[in-house]
């Protein structure tokens, strides 16, 4: 991997269109995810295992998985709430998988319906059953959430999610994310506590996860930049929300966070046009859905060119 | 002065203004100013001495002016494009005037309709004017558009910005503004150029002017910050937009750039509640016109407090 490689996972499919008021076919899905690869974009969240009566949207996330990972190129995951989601994901054949806790117990209660601990412990009965499974090689990810505050708790402690990425590691986590869940963090906190947590994870590859909901996802990603992070989930068009603030705009958008990390001297692999003509298609299908982004409205500039810097 | 002061100057009353259809009364622009003072925010540009012909928004910059000098505690200044207009300036009596020229000189040309290297011989001569009339206690401060980039010429080299900065401390400015006109700025080329801006102006107040229009306002702001500079512009609702990019978002948003600072450390001595109730205001007396910003979507984190770091 070169020095300057950066990461964007699309999480449009997951956290964007759990947001969504259309369900997309399975059809749709897996032309969105056949096109992003073909943008050059192969990492990408498919699905979420949650129960259909609780997300409709997610249904047919089997069927998603299953034709997800019949397209060349791609390296498909999945969010997993709990040991049984995570059992369906194995059961469907994904070789990587993200389960995701909160910081504040109080997110997590309201969230999944207990505490920070018992998802904890939770992590480590996941990562008993893909052993016991022989399964691997399935990457198994833990994200922390509501890692710089949270609209119910407020402050949640710098050390509270230090000792849960500790605890996830030494239980075999091969991939960290840390999630600013509800838009709160601020580019000098992103720098601070993600310094501290790439010295815990050492060669384990760590993700940001940020939303826009107060204007500073961008701001926020090149704190993480200056940190050492080189991994970002993003969403395109920035679809999504906030279900804890109407109006609000959801994750960092796919389109603007790779003109961003290019424009930095990154490179992503992502053709920015591509990613344009597939926001148009997108949006065509979720008829209503608000679609956010600079690059869309204003185009690129032209002194742009990829890996800039 | 503090070291974690940020001085934040609002330029929706000429930047703003400037892009919008419905010209507000003289009253209303003294309403904005007053009411923006009662908030904390002490330096606003209230107008713009541009021929009313070009702009008739600003046919009234004289008694806006004379009236924005009777606020108690408000420092107003004024963009003035050419000896005339701070002749103009001069004569309604403002202590600060801020003239502009453009490193790429084809936005000079048609901006207007001179090359750059005439209005930098221009600014000698607004310079002398000041002398010779005895007004040395007038602030003259020099501003750099389109110096990150321009959407006619493209590159802007850094050494031709660099060159006009200290073309513009030898004639005398009492302060440099860097603007990135056109919303090209990336972070990493606003801290490069930024560092090397601020090793020529010494003890002149350095300010950067960012545009939204591409998303990275905030981001470049940040990377400013980073640099050494203490001093920004913004608009109220992030009012304006791009002449050069229809639908594009203009300057950055005065109270999302409130939050960013004061989340970083810094003080603004704004309060962020009473910007978001003017704002309320302005757009009513506005309408059609389109207010942005994430914290008047979003509200502040429950975690927010001002000088936070």
């Amino acid at each position: 991997m070169q020095d300057n490689h950066a990461q964007v996972r699309e999480v449009g499919l997951r956290d964007g269109l759990q947001m969504v008021q259309t369900i997309l076919s399975t059809q749709q899905k897996l032309e969105w995810c056949r096109r992003m690869v073909a943008a050059g974009c192969t990492e990408i969240e498919v699905t979420s295992f949650v129960p259909p009566r609780i997300v409709p949207q997610f249904a047919d996330s089997d069927e998603v998985a299953r034709g997800a990972l019949a397209i060349a190129g791609l390296h498909p995951s999945a969010l997993v709430p709990n040991l049984k989601g995570a059992q369906r994901a194995f059961g469907a054949g994904l070789k990587s998988v993200h389960y995701v806790l909160s910081a504040s117990n109080e997110h997590n209660l309201k969230n999944v319906r207990r505490s920070t601990k018992e998802s904890a412990e939770d992590f480590y009965n996941i990562m008993a059953a893909r052993d016991e499974s022989g399964l691997r090689d399935v990457k198994l990810g833990a994200g922390v959430a509501t890692a710089f505050g949270c609209t119910i708790a407020g402050h949640v402690d710098e050390t509270t999610v230090l000792d849960l990425v500790e605890y996830l590691l030494k239980t075999g986590a091969d991939e960290i994310a840390i999630a600013d869940t509800v838009g709160y963090a601020n580019p000098g906190q992103v720098r601070q506590l993600m310094r501290k947590v790439l010295e815990l994870t050492g060669t384990t590859p760590v993700t940001c996860h940020f939303h826009d909901t107060r204007g500073l996802g961008l701001a926020n990603v090149v704190a993480a930049l200056d940190a050492g992070v080189r991994n970002f989930d993003s969403s395109l068009g920035g679809l999504g929300g906030c279900p804890f603030a109407p109006n609000a705009t959801g994750n960092i958008n796919t389109e603007d966070t790779v003109f961003l990390l290019e424009s930095e001297g990154m490179s992503t692999g992502i053709d920015i046009d591509a990613l344009l003509e597939i926001r148009g298609i997108v949006a065509s299908w979720l008829p209503g859905e608000a679609f956010v982004g600079a690059i869309a409205r204003a185009g690129l500039p032209k002194t742009f060119h990829a890996g800039m810097a």
